[in-house]
């Protein structure tokens, strides 16, 4: 099958082995599939990802086995935000028909374990034609929900789930630092839980703007004017959550310093390199810190519910679509902030 | 009056103004004052201090107004963990009758505002002769209760805040990362909310035999045993939750990459430089942590009645005791930390 790998830290697309389904398994054919903000990190940091894995492995007990340790010589297909089509069932599995569109938890189950997917040597992402999901764990697109709509549930859970450790209630406030895909998910998720006033911040005037289809109250360029300002400016009274979704060095240490006393701060942002904080500015206004990556089968559940059911609709983040031989120059755009948020990969373009 | 005074970034004894007491105010004669941790840090890093106060005032709202901005140049008479006898009350205030042994939050009232007492230039702690209390913030000492221990029911509360902040039941372990009279208190704490498995860590044999005395199960030396691996070795099961009571660079980060996934940690040790942290150790096991400095008056008094009904007896700590001569002397022995853990002020000795 054709797929677009990462090989000696560049993306190419080429010829790989279309993986056979064993017994549980499905064969599915990749509909869509969204280039993640982690992904981009990803090629940008490998080598710190792979050290970083390595050194937190020994403190994750039962939770390392599904963690597999990655060989950068060796290809790696990403891409974790996917729709698909059944194609084929493994031998003896029950599950859904061949045709059937299904969204998954990137998780697959082998006779060996558990397998995160797409930040794996040997199970590829959705940046392929064909990848394999575990019937067990592969959830039935609802027939009125678009695939590419379908296709955001993966990041749409990542924002309830960041929502959800901040335990915003009508009764908060929030500041969401960063537009990206993540950030426009906790803002819509905030909307969601019923929090009525919050301030995002972005340098981009086109992810400002989106910010604010999505439900923001407010949104900011933090070169004019800082997210807590703002909020100071249009509420100030009521309990503060503040997200950090930019990931870079110095944006949470930056946070820490302008929240006032005891606001909850969650960061969903992935950050790849050491970064820097003043740990007084934290202890003297007595902070809280969430810091979250992923979220529950429920929750991707519940974010795919909220999408068929319409309560939710985070598809204005979507910016453009590219084939398969598209995504290394997607890759690209994405580090131009300003042309696109999300761009989803859909290997039946030609 | 005679007091220790911080001067030039040094401490002297010298004669200053003995303090008046205006309406609603007491003049507390000082039996006992405790040298705290942050008092060595502040002799220690003075200008950090105030650096860092003033990086976060203008995000602390309301609260800034207790905060005062110090001026170096200009005494500056701590000690915030004292018991006192009451020697006069301002004019037509009601209170404590002369004679009676009172405790109190480090703040006093006055017609300016809410004052945050020993790091101020204009309100003196403990290490003097006599202070100034608010009456109405005051609480007598119960009859049975050793002044020496009621001196420590600041540090006691401290200890028992951050255990109130970590959500500690029954059903946790917890490690504690330092065994100085914070951590010392922690354990006190995590004992009396019954915790069961409770793994200390400190350099010190002698502040791991007190960790012990208080109820510690296994005290470690982290030259030896790294704390979390004691834990494993001990129990490894229940949820986990983890105390930062050093304040040092390096302490916290370590902790984010040994501890499992989901433990909440609670940073209660006030680390007085910037800090290295590597964010990705922490959301890779979505971890929470809590900042946390002081208390509530509330548990102020539960610290008090604590020790007045000897449910928790934190009294090992005291480890001697000086007069107003022996301040200076004091401050060096502490930073030997296998000679002392508290050392008492009591300014009647001679």
């Amino acid at each position: 099958m054709r797929a677009c790998v990462l090989r000696g830290g560049g993306l190419v697309v080429d010829d790989v082995p279309t993986p056979l389904p064993e017994a549980g398994q499905l064969l599915v054919r990749v509909l869509a599939c969204g280039i993640c903000g982690s992904d981009l990190h990803f090629l940008n940091h490998a080598p710190a990802f792979v050290a970083m894995t390595e050194e937190v492995r020994p403190s994750m007990g039962p939770q390392a086995a599904a963690v597999p340790t990655l060989d950068l010589d060796r290809d790696i297909v990403m891409g974790h935000e996917f729709c698909g089509e059944v194609v084929e069932l493994g031998p003896g599995t029950a599950g859904p028909t061949p045709g059937t569109r299904v969204v998954s938890v990137p998780v697959v189950l082998s006779g060996t374990g558990v397998h995160q997917l797409a930040y794996n040597n040997d199970f590829p992402g959705g940046y392929a034609e064909y990848l394999l999901l575990s019937s067990a764990l592969a959830l039935e697109v609802p027939d009125g929900l678009d695939t590419r709509r379908a296709a955001l549930t993966e990041p749409l859970a990542v924002g309830l789930h960041a929502v959800a450790r901040s335990g915003a209630a009508a009764r908060h406030g929030a500041v969401v630092v960063g537009c990206g895909p993540v950030g426009l998910a906790v803002v819509a998720g905030l909307v969601a839980a019923g929090v009525e006033v919050i301030v995002a911040a972005d340098f981009s005037p086109a992810r400002r703007a989106m910010a604010g289809a999505l439900g923001a109250t407010e949104t900011v360029d933090p070169a004019v004017e800082g997210v807590v300002d703002a909020w100071r400016r249009l509420d100030g009274r009521r309990p503060l959550l503040a997200f950090e979704a930019v990931g870079v060095p110095g944006s949470l240490g930056q946070l820490l310093r302008d929240v006032p006393p005891a606001t909850g701060v969650t960061v969903v942002g992935v950050c790849m390199e050491p970064d820097r904080i003043v740990p007084f500015h934290a202890i003297a206004k007595e902070l809280d810190l969430h810091f979250v990556l992923a979220y529950g089968p429920d929750e991707f559940a519940g974010a795919l519910r909220a999408q068929a059911e319409g309560t939710i609709d985070v598809s204005p983040m979507v910016t453009g679509t590219v084939g398969l031989e598209g995504v290394p120059g997607a890759f690209e755009a994405l580090g131009r902030p300003d042309e696109h948020v999300k761009i989803l990969v859909e290997p039946g373009l030609t």
